[in-house]
């Protein structure tokens, strides 16, 4: 059950140094928009606390206007205020699901909670691109960080760029708030980049500079981090698959997996988020392994960069249970089945269905 | 073995009136450009013969200056010509996979040859639309066909829309020619809409008008056909997920399935497709059903909208061996293990990994 109002569950918190915690399913179920103190924390280095009125922005590189701006020159009206409503979601959420495949030492077992959805406010980065004039030959857009990595080779800020055309979609924001309220520092005051659709590594916190290139960022986190790898491969520069837009995926949240349930009616509930440009379409739930199927109810649309938090009420015999769930994206695709297929030397996108295994008891016993 | 150049392999007959035809595998897989002459053909009525000359394209609905074109007018410089590389997939691609695992009475059984790519000529439908001046409220842009199918119920013109937001972008053509000759009669002649990483269906041909509307086309072209229905529903008027974007796939062509050949070295051909805006990063080729995994050379890359034809060697141990190839695509997506999920009752979508099995024999037997 969702948590009384106000009343929040304590985060997953895998490493204190740099703080890495992940939300508790309970707060992710509760609400499509997920609380701002409850909102999961991915960090390769010490949060930096910035003087937001000392601040500025450089753009730079491939323009032919360089910009300096502060936040006040970002908030002046020169560029539309934006508000977007969307999804981030870490490249290692569900990682879990492949440790217990075969184990991926160094990295945190991130269970379904490495996901949230905020209302992001700020101005869009298009906008400001806009003003900078891009070169012709500029083809992609990096963001550097104010946080040093020393987990980084050799230490640096983190950083990683996407692709002009993305960048210049009305949906990528440079934000400077946060569900109503100015963005705190765990998030990335005074401003982030959000972008919708992308892995969470895209999304740079404590944003310092911009730069166009004419190619991909080639920094520790976007040329040997964040890297799709086969089985057999060894990390290193340019290894692998580049991360970029998100994979459907989908989590059950509750019941909770390994949990006591009465038989009966029980309602199943989670989340399905499709990435990219892609919506959800729908949503199966099976309360039997995956013999038998019913369509989930998607609850509220929150437009195409936000998940769907779906519930499905099941009837539960008594005895063993699998619930299982899986999404259909509007381009017809869906889930793989196994995790173990999906296995990879950093973990990276886990989106096998969710299975979740109960010992459902006699109904009026506890 | 690819066919000698200029040698075309038949084309595999589905249907005679109206003509549906599917390219042989030798076909696709000699060139990333499929030749005109073998590209698949999927139709719903009679072929229509449209004098050039006198044919006109209309685009109305929600616009502030409704537009009358003839084929000279699209022509005469004052919309910029674009040429495009782009692979048209049939959402019914593959459909003999889903037949095996439950018949599906109506529907032809598609192989993996309900696909293509070829170079579009023409100019930008967004180039058009900009002439045309959408109102605020349109959102969805419809196409409709010369050709009239007796098979919708009422009989009516093939028909379909996609989202404005889509028909802005640069890739979508109003084509005229293909391959660098003029587009044929059986490919859409005068002209035809070309909208890369759609599934087939709505790249619209012998275009007779564009209609601007503020929700997608209610036509029975998309509102009972072309949607992707759980396994126990009822084809229906809105019912089950409309198609748009293709799901990412791919097919092995060489060898093929059920083929005696020799034992040692053998090279798998096939081509994988990302669909909508994705590209394919990795295609994994397994002999020994699934077991272990290699990976292919993609071979060309002719850009976003157009597959990667690849290629593969492997050992082959004498014995019956199942091939086992599956993609992976730019978000870190890969394709579902098994076609029995993928089952519904129009026999869209199938894009289960490729399987093909052999009868391996003795090195230099034959």
């Amino acid at each position: 059950m969702a948590p009384p109002h106000g009343k929040r569950t304590e985060t997953i918190v895998h490493e204190q140094d740099p703080f890495n915690a992940e939300t508790a399913p309970a707060d992710l179920v509760a609400s499509a928009i997920t609380p701002t103190d409850a909102f999961y924390s991915r960090n390769h280095g010490a949060m930096p606390r910035v003087d937001a009125v000392a601040w500025a922005l450089t753009i730079e590189g491939l323009v032919d206007r360089p910009l300096r701006l502060t936040l006040a020159d970002l908030r002046d009206g020169r560029f539309p205020v934006r508000r977007e409503t969307a999804t981030l979601q870490c490249a290692g959420n569900r990682r879990r699901g492949l440790i217990e495949v075969r184990e991926i030492p160094g990295e945190a077992p991130w269970g379904p909670g490495a996901t949230g959805t905020a209302v992001w406010e700020g101005v869009a980065l298009a906008d400001v691109l806009d003003a900078a004039r891009p070169a012709d030959a500029a083809s992609d857009v990096a963001f550097v960080g104010l946080d040093r990595s020393e987990e980084a080779d050799p230490p640096q800020p983190f950083a990683g760029s996407i692709p002009l055309r993305k960048a210049r979609r009305p949906e990528v924001l440079l934000a400077w708030g946060m569900n109503g309220a100015p963005l705190p520092v765990a998030h990335g005051a005074p401003v982030r980049v959000v972008v919708p659709g992308f892995v969470g590594a895209r999304s740079v916190k404590w944003l310092d500079r911009i730069e166009l290139r004419d190619r991909p960022w080639d920094g520790f986190f976007q040329d040997v981090v964040y890297r799709l790898l086969p089985p057999e491969a060894e990390p290193g520069p340019g290894a692998g698959i580049p991360l970029g837009e998100i994979a459907l995926n989908a989590a059950i949240l509750e019941p909770q997996d390994g949990r006591e349930v009465r038989a009966g009616r029980t309602t199943v509930r989670g989340y399905a988020f499709a990435g990219g440009e892609r919506t959800v379409a729908r949503v199966d739930v099976s309360a039997d392994g995956g013999e038998t199927w019913v369509q989930a109810d998607l609850g509220d649309d929150h437009g195409r960069w936000a998940w769907r938090i779906w519930s499905c009420p099941v009837d539960l015999p008594s005895g063993p249970a699998e619930l299982v769930a899986r999404a259909w994206d509007s381009a017809g695709a869906s889930q793989p089945e196994r995790a173990g297929p999906l296995w990879n030397p950093k973990g990276y996108v886990n989106n096998a269905w969710s299975r979740v295994r109960l010992d459902v008891g006699c109904a009026g016993a506890r």
